[in-house]
Formats: C-alpha cells, structure tokens, sequence
C-alpha cells in the first residue's frame, strides 16, 4: 500500500496574515492584548485560513475507532468488547462526542478502523476494519507494514473528506480499549522516556495497575528496541490502527491546508508522530488541553504547545478538543465582528 | 434608600441534588470521572438549579458602567470619555461583549450608573445616572452612604429582572475608565495587602505607571483608614458606582437562587464584597477565569475558587465569562444527554 503522499510538503503559510491580523486585534475597540490568548488563537487561525474574517463555521470530526491486542494483558479499565459498544453509543447518539457535536453543530464520522470482532450495520458508522485489533505488543509488532499503512492511508481520506466538505478545523478523536498503553509506548519511544516517567502520577491508576502497565510497556520497548529508530516503525510496532489513522489525518491536514485541533494524550501522542514524520505539520496544529497526568504534560511540552484548557479531561473520542472548538470559535467571531477604533 | 434586603439569607441549597447528580455522573458512558471538571460543573449546577437536567440555555448578562473620580490623577490608560464611548460601542454592537453574546444568543443590559457626562438615547442602554462619576477616593469618599445604596440596589433591581426573564445564569460585567484601581483598593482593604503587593507584575503597565497606581492608592488607603473597618464602607469609600451595583447583585442572585458566574479582576472585588457581605453568596457562584496578574490571582485563592479558564483575558465587561460560559453550557449538556451505562 502506497504511503508516498507522507513525504509531501505542508502547505506554506503566509506570514503576512500574522502581522495583518495582529495589525487588526491591536486595533479592535478594547485595550491592546486585553482579550489575551483570544487575540492568538484568531491571529493564527487567520494565518491558517489565509483570510481576514476567520471563522470555525463548519467543524470536522472523525472519531476513529480500533482494538488493541494488548488488551488481552488485562491490564486495561474496561473489556475490550467496551470498543464496540461505545461504537454504538456514538451511532445512537449517547456518547460524550455525541452529545458535544450536536450542541455544536458539528460534522460527525465515526470509523472502525479495526475492532475485535466485526458487528451489524450501524448509522454513521464507517467500517474499514483493517483487522481484528492490533496484535499485542508486548510478543510482536503490532501492526505489518502494510496494516499500518492501510491505516495512514484511511486518516488521510478522512481529510480529503473533510475538505470537500468545506470543514474549517479538524478534530481526530479515538475510542479503543487499552490504547493509552499503546500512546504511553509511543511516547517513551519518541521521547526516549521511560514507562514510569510517562505513567507515574496517574490518578486513574492504583499503584499495583500502574506497575503492571509500566512492566508490560518496558518489556515492549526492550523487546522491540532494535525496531524503535523511525517514526513509522515505531507507529507499527507499539501503535494502534487509530492512532496511525490519526497520524496520517494531521499530516494530510498540514499538506491540504485544514487547521488541526488536538485532543488529549492518545490523540497528542499521534501528533508527536505526524511532527516526527513532516516537522511542518506542526505550525497546522492548535492544542486543546491539557490534563494532569505527567506523560501528558511532557508530550505538550515536548510539542512546545499551549493548550487551551487545563480541565482534567481525558475521556478521549475528541471530547476535549469539542469543548475548546467553542473558544476558537467564539476567538474568531470577535476578530471577524469587533468593532475597531476610529 | 432602604439597603435591609442585603441582610436576608441565600436561598438554600438542597444537598441531595449534589448526591444525584454525582451518581448520575459516575454512571454515564465514559469512564468515571474522565471529563474531569465538566463533571463538578454539571454537579453543581444541578445543585444550584435543584433540577436533574440543569441547562444554561438562557444566559443573562448585565454590563455596570460608570465613571471614576480617580481617574483625574490622569493614571489610567484611557480617558474618562471613553466609557461613554464604549457604551455607544455596546450600543451598536461592537463590543466584545456584544459579539459574544449574538453569538451565544444571550441577552445583555446595558446600565449606565454615573457616567461622567450624560448621552442622547442609546438602544438598549438603561440610564440610572447616580452621579457624574464617583469621587476621587485619593481626597475623599468615592460615594456618599445613599449613592452606594442606590447603586446596590441597581444590582439587585438587574437581578429581580433576570429571574423575571428566567435567566439560568447570571454574568456580570463592568465598563468605566479606571476602575481597576478602585478594586485594587478593594481587595487591599478587604484582604489586607499593599497596592505593591497586589499590582505588581501588572503586565499591562510600565515602572512608572505601576509607581503612580500604587502611591495613589497608598494615599487612598492611608487617608481612609478609619472608614475601612466593614464590606459596606470599603464599598463606599474607594469602590465605584458599577462595583457596588455588582455586589448588589451578587448577593440579589444568592438571595433569589440565580448561580452567578464572575467574570475577571474588577467583577472578582465586587464577588469578594458580596461574600463578606453574605458569605452564603459564594456557595452561588462559578468562577470564569484568572489572569495572570498576581492581584487577580491573589483574589481568586482568597475565595477558593477554582476558575474554568487561565486565557490570560483581562478586558472586562463581562468577556471572560462570556467565553467561559459556552463551557459551563456543554458541560451541563452533557450531563444531561449522554447515555447511562445499562
């Protein structure tokens, strides 16, 4: 399967839109930088949309949706079976990303990139299910190369759907049991970081979890280590069919010229990979939030980014890049509607 | 003018909605606890609201304008004109405040407490002029016991209308040139701290205008000192006509159980009265945002509040709340939509 397209450029951004816009917030009926990172966020999406009357009219989200082989480490919350279920939680409207798109009058697509077992029809639901779950990596690669490119492949259409449907921004969300571990392993990998410096302080975790995911993932990365010196090999051998999906979407945003929104820390750790992949990808990126938990806020640091909101969310599907979306709008509105001094 | 309402209790708050509302939480389709402080937000708002399916669908936002004495020490940034001329800018539109508010589809009053000078009609501006301004509280009282009177009693007078319109939220916001130095004085007086201590770090000023603000309000403070011995004389001594019509209602929107959600520095002096007034008041309100000037910050732990966002916005006028209510909004809405785990 072809991934070519990775090595395409970004799409340049002209720099003379920063200082236009900065040129028109300083000049907005309120003190100079008084609406603080409000006047940043408008600014870049101004330079990003190479517009003057920014706007984040039409939101795109993609929740893509995957399980993970290393799951059957049971070291995970929720049963894998968990992946399907909220599968059809998001067609029938009751989750999280759900409910948060329909107050926002946001596009919704949900893909099964690759669940454990297949299911029956479900509205809204794309199934380009590459194979049951990822293997566990902790014994093998998670993915062959050409799973994993199948998996790039199926984030950038995403994209290409995206724009053609006129979306402003977009958001990758993911669903997927255990995938957090498969995150955590991507970014000691990309990070060069252990388990327990990425882990350690998790609320979500008690002390006896917590050791027994960081023992699965450094067995992982010894077992692999030799297979660890590339983006994409480290995207196939401890990734998810989600995640990669989610890589190859934000490079494919950065090179057909669509605004990225960040999600939490699995959709971060996609980030790290697609920046690690087309560095350029980078300057398409806003970030969304931030939690507590360390790995998290290393991984933003690492991406030198300032998410918007710091509300402990880690629910994934997108969810916290769905609340921050409203700022970014609102952002946009009061560039594009203030009055300016005369 | 009679002021005895300030003395009746806040309305109750029934501590079985917090128990409901928790458990309804901890069994919607998401991990317990993942959306993090959306969750507290929907809790309590369910609480304040006594209802299961609490909701932020009609926003009510009432902007205090007036002029301040103090602004003829020529330390302000602005004019006094302009706070008439921003009231021409809410007026037509073309404030922030305005723009977000068309955007949130919330309705907005415009109250003009005691501008400098008086103005033609303006669509959608309630005139209730105490005075041209208050005083400059660095050579006497800002105001006299009965304009403080009138001018809480604006407050409760915009709150009483609220409830009438049934509000779900109520955010208050100011305009008027310098009245960053009249709640200073506030929180000096009512936290007992220096104007060096909490100006300081002001970004927004040079050495040399930092210096002036805090002589000026040195001199205030020292000249007064007898007169600052209660929440109500502070008030009338260094605050000004649209704090006091804040505070008023605040502890109007306690008494009558409409949640407040305080906006920035200027609105978190009029909170911090209204608490020292009727401590119950706090148990009502949500806190938008911080900056990062350390007086704010200083406020802000002073009412151990845990506001929503740290976007650096230090306008006024109601703007940071606006931007953090779209929050409070998908957070109740979730509480409410998502689907309960069968």
């Amino acid at each position: 399967m072809n991934i070519d397209w990775l090595q395409k450029p970004a799409r340049p951004i002209n720099g003379d839109w920063y200082v236009d816009a900065k040129f028109k917030q300083d000049h907005l009926t309120k003190p100079v930088r008084s609406l603080g990172r409000l006047e940043e966020i408008a600014i870049k999406m101004s330079a990003l949309h190479g517009c003057a009357r920014p706007s984040v009219d039409k939101i795109q989200m993609v929740v893509f949706a995957a399980d993970h082989g290393i799951a059957a480490e049971n070291i995970a919350a929720f049963a894998p079976m968990t992946t399907l279920e909220m599968m059809r939680n998001f067609s029938a409207g009751g989750a999280a990303i759900s409910v948060l798109a329909k107050e926002l009058g946001a596009d919704v697509e949900v893909i099964n990139t690759g669940t454990l077992t297949a299911h029956e029809n479900l509205q809204s639901v794309i199934v380009e299910r590459i194979a049951a779950g990822t293997k566990n990596f902790t014994q093998q690669a998670a993915m062959t190369a050409a799973e994993c490119a199948e998996a790039l492949n199926i984030g950038q259409q995403a994209v290409l759907r995206a724009k053609g449907n006129q979306a402003d921004i977009f958001i990758a969300g993911e669903m997927g049991v255990a995938n957090s571990l498969s995150a955590t392993a991507i970014v000691c990998a990309c990070l060069n970081e252990s388990a327990q410096a990425i882990m350690g302080g998790n609320s979500e975790l008690n002390e006896t979890e917590l050791q027994s995911c960081v023992a699965a993932i450094k067995q992982a990365l010894q077992r692999h280590q030799t297979q660890l010196d590339s983006p994409l090999s480290i995207l196939q051998t401890v990734g998810g069919f989600e995640i990669a999906a989610m890589t190859g979407a934000y490079i494919a945003c950065a090179q057909r010229g669509l605004p990225i929104l960040v999600d939490g820390f699995v959709a971060s750790a996609a980030a790290l990979l697609a920046i690690k992949i087309l560095p350029a990808t980078r300057q398409w990126m806003l970030f969304s939030q931030v939690s507590a938990d360390l790995g998290h806020q290393q991984i933003i640091q690492a991406m030198k980014a300032k998410p918007l909101l710091n509300l402990d969310i880690r629910l994934g599907e997108g969810s916290g890049a769905a609340v921050a979306v409203s700022i970014i709008r609102l952002a946009c509105r009061l560039h594009t509607k203030m009055a300016v001094f005369s």
